[in-house]
């Protein structure tokens, strides 16, 4: 079974998608193990915690990209690599395209050093799918704002950090097979349409959802 | 001013032997700061506290690592190099020798991998002088179990991971021009004075305490 990571910047609508996207699947009888980054684990927990306190000014940003990869590898022990074994559908709420976005392309770290750290942390593994939800920065930190005035460490970051974040995910999609786009500014409706779309056309022979069900 | 690090195995009496020279450089008018590893910051002690839980089973070697090293980084960030610009005497109980002991040499990670992550942490910092407190697994555990029956995650891994904890320790002694060996199995005060005799062959024109005051 397939494993799919759901990407993109900051109030792309990720966790709504992701938990219809649950249902449909649980109903067509795939039992997909739902999962995020950071978070996915105990450890994780305790990770994402210090991650997203706002309280947690002045992190140096190498320090913050380390939590990230310790999560990750402790997600792909604990979770990713026994679900995948056990042959299940796995979704992940983020993956390896963050850290590659926010803090390679958004905090300017060392892109080699970074993604030898990121290759160490997975064992190499990557998802058959990444479908990235495309919005730019202006809707999207209005939905985050909307959504809740108490923003997190990363959501207060500076408008050009946000720029940068978005730049990079528009930029995987030609540089990554394995990356596509789904323009998250449409209505949640049809993101969802687009989202079964992509993944139909990538695995057509899976019991996913057809679109006409929602779409 | 120097930056010392004092490293050693578990039960090799470190922190005692710190305290003791702090104190003796406090009078000697050295006025050094006196900051350790994991737990150096706020960030570090969340870090620390993850480490040394004796619950944190089944962490992943390289998540174990990468927390290390962000503890490591943020360490570097606040405390160490301040200090250091700000002309302070430095002394840190553990450096980036606990990592290649513990995590390369302990766990079996990948050396090459791990060196290039201690070095963007650390931004290439290393420490004028590093003194290893050496005590056999055998000594050294039992002085942990006899100060306390609860003992952290770490004190309890396997004797064979104990044991190449300590070679590693002997090895940089041979391998690292600014690494000095003192014998931890001696009596606390004949350590302490080996410790004084180390620091004033390195830096003979500084203030630090005489070999005589305590030897």
């Amino acid at each position: 079974m397939p494993f799919i990571a759901l990407e993109g910047p900051e109030g792309a609508g990720k966790s709504v998608q992701l938990r219809k996207l649950s249902v449909d699947l649980k109903i067509a009888g795939l039992d997909p193990i739902v999962t995020k980054e950071p978070g996915g684990t105990l450890l994780g927990r305790h990770i994402r915690g210090i991650l997203l306190d706002a309280q947690s000014c002045g992190l140096d940003p190498f320090a913050e990209f380390l939590l990230f990869q310790a999560d990750r590898a402790q997600h792909a022990l604990e979770v990713l690599r026994p679900a995948l074994k056990n042959g299940r559908f796995v979704l992940s709420d983020r993956y390896i395209f963050s850290s590659i976005a926010y803090q390679i392309h958004g905090r300017g770290l060392d892109e080699k050093v970074c993604r030898q750290v990121i290759k160490t942390a997975t064992q190499g593994l990557m998802p058959d799918l990444t479908i990235i939800l495309m919005v730019s920065p202006k809707v999207g930190l209005n939905r985050a704002i909307g959504r809740s005035t108490d923003l997190d460490r990363i959501e207060r970051e500076e408008w050009s950090f946000h720029q940068r974040v978005a730049e990079a995910y528009e930029s995987f999609i030609h540089t990554f097979p394995n990356c596509v786009r789904v323009d998250a500014e449409q209505e949640e409706s049809e993101v969802y349409r687009d989202i079964l779309q992509k993944l139909a056309e990538r695995f057509p022979a899976s019991n996913i959802p057809p679109v006409a069900v929602r779409g």
